[in-house]
């Protein structure tokens, strides 16, 4: 039964498990510093289909039957599966999920999603809505570079502050009880514009959400940056992490010292030419499910933050000369 | 605190309030049938912003602010606002509500959004994690024409099974007490493709999936179609709504009695030209937001189904050749 803690946040008192987690990435993902952790590298971007939203979509099809094998759970016993990516009308998660034959609760939340739909998948188990849940999203590069840039055949020269959009999928699932990492406590992020128009700096446009998520939970549980082993953000990537600690210690918040960005972790910006680090939804769901759950479940990470940030603009919304509005939502895992 | 019944359906055992909701629409809306139960009807389409999504992002923070209004809570009361849309990354949503400061959850329903945001309001509200909580959603006919169809200024030709995207949005602002229509139970529906290729027919899309949660809902509760004022659907229209009530004939369910839809109520097909009827997410939020609900709490309908169905596609996916998911969610609410 979640009851709340300050303003914004929710205390899940059952500490619903992550009982099981996977994900699958690309080639470039594979030859990256956390080659080794994922369950499954691509040697073919392709994935064997002829298009790459369908490639998407078995990435997500790959990473959620992997976690629940892993979970040893059929998809029979979920009761319901929250997925969304960053397609028009997020056609990467629900063509994948089709075939699971669960309840689906589809989301749109950007580069949020794995964040929104995990936090989702443990109130909904912690309430006793469900006994068992499933969060899974995706990005892939090529699919998100014709969609949201220029189509890869352009070959368009790419800023210092773009980011590479990670060909990925992680997927998690919960349960009221088993040995995994445990989900504390969950806090749905606002949402913030500082009026960033720059479509080519995602983490400028998405700090100060984070920011605001991150104050707002700490007010709200008291806590302070170091009671966490890492504050862990999904894209921001170098910029918007830079960012993203400069914001906070105006607010007297110093994160400095165990701030991580799976944006940061996933590619050799040098090696890889990734300019300002990874991106997309399956940034975050693609470390989390592999590095960051797995040190967790080795107890080498016990207590962490993880939040990952969307930006919810769209082409269109740019082309018109909107502001990129952000968002981000937190969770408090432990070992 | 929600119990489950059966194996789909969640009952919400404290029957959550919908303590506010109001719609407002386009003038094609503002001439049928439903005019005098709308609480705005906008006499030029664009609402006077400079583009079709802004004037949808308009319409939502219209509908927003006046179930605010007339549920008497300000939007600091508020503890999450569910939303989404059928624009590409649901900008019409994400825009609008950036201005109410409150954590906002974002979904990809398609056209069931309406019921899948109202479904997680009540269940928020049920299980306490939310005292107050939005649901809200929106079309526009100009903003879904540009990016399903064929730019307006085109003159496509409409075929006779294609349907009308309703201008207009509804909110329902959902409380844990109060006195307005109460949500008694939800049952969140499962993707459902039967491999309708056709994009000018979404009526028949859809058809399958909303007779495969209608069917798991009444085997969960035990039920008759006939313990109902009425089985209401979102936008099936004229062709879909023929198919779903000859489907669940086949399983032996007779819901030919009851059965109503938004997209068959909110225009008069023949004086208006729309075809096989009203369609969008705005079409079933506006309808349930004024003459249904208004109709509940004058008692004048007292035990009703409401499902919303969504189509899954996207442009990309109908040209890639692929068919056509259905999904749809449902709300038992009693006046």
């Amino acid at each position: 039964m979640a009851s709340r803690t300050g303003r914004y946040t929710l205390t899940l008192d059952s500490s619903p498990s992550i009982i099981g987690f996977a994900s699958v990435v690309g080639k470039k993902e594979g030859e990256g510093p956390l080659a080794k952790f994922f369950d499954n590298v691509f040697p073919d971007d392709t994935l064997g289909e002829k298009t790459w939203e369908k490639a998407e979509s078995s990435l997500v099809k790959s990473s959620l039957t992997l976690a629940l094998q892993k979970a040893a759970v059929s998809s029979s016993d979920l009761d319901f599966i929250f997925g969304g990516d960053l397609l028009n009308q997020c056609i990467g998660s629900a063509y994948a999920v089709r075939d699971f034959s669960v309840p689906y609760i589809g989301l749109y939340g950007a580069c949020s999603t794995m964040a929104e739909g995990l936090c989702l998948a443990s109130l909904f188990v912690d309430t006793g809505s469900a006994k068992k849940a499933a969060a899974v999203t995706s990005s892939h590069f090529c699919s998100s570079e014709r969609q949201f840039r220029y189509p890869l055949e352009y070959g368009g020269v790419r800023t210092p502050t773009s980011q590479w959009t990670v060909t990925g999928s992680g997927a998690a699932v919960v349960s009221a009880s088993g040995d995994g990492p445990k989900v504390r406590q969950i806090s749905f992020g606002k949402i913030t514009d500082l009026g960033i128009c720059d479509i080519n700096n995602m983490g400028a446009a998405m700090a100060p959400a984070a920011a605001v998520t991150i104050k707002q939970f700490i007010d709200d549980t008291r806590s302070k940056p170091e009671d966490f082993d890492m504050i862990l953000t999904g894209d921001l990537g170098h910029v918007g992490s830079k960012l993203l600690i400069e914001l906070l210690k105006r607010d007297g918040i110093d994160i400095s010292k165990n701030h991580a960005d799976c944006g940061c972790l996933i590619f050799d910006g040098e090696a890889q030419d990734t300019h300002a680090g990874g991106s997309g939804c399956g940034c975050s769901a693609s470390v989390l499910c592999s590095y960051i759950l797995q040190n967790m479940a080795q107890k080498s990470l016990k207590n962490i933050l993880f939040l990952a940030t969307g930006a919810l603009m769209s082409p269109t919304s740019f082309q018109q000369g909107e502001s990129i509005p952000g968002i981000a939502h937190l969770l408090h895992i432990t070992a």
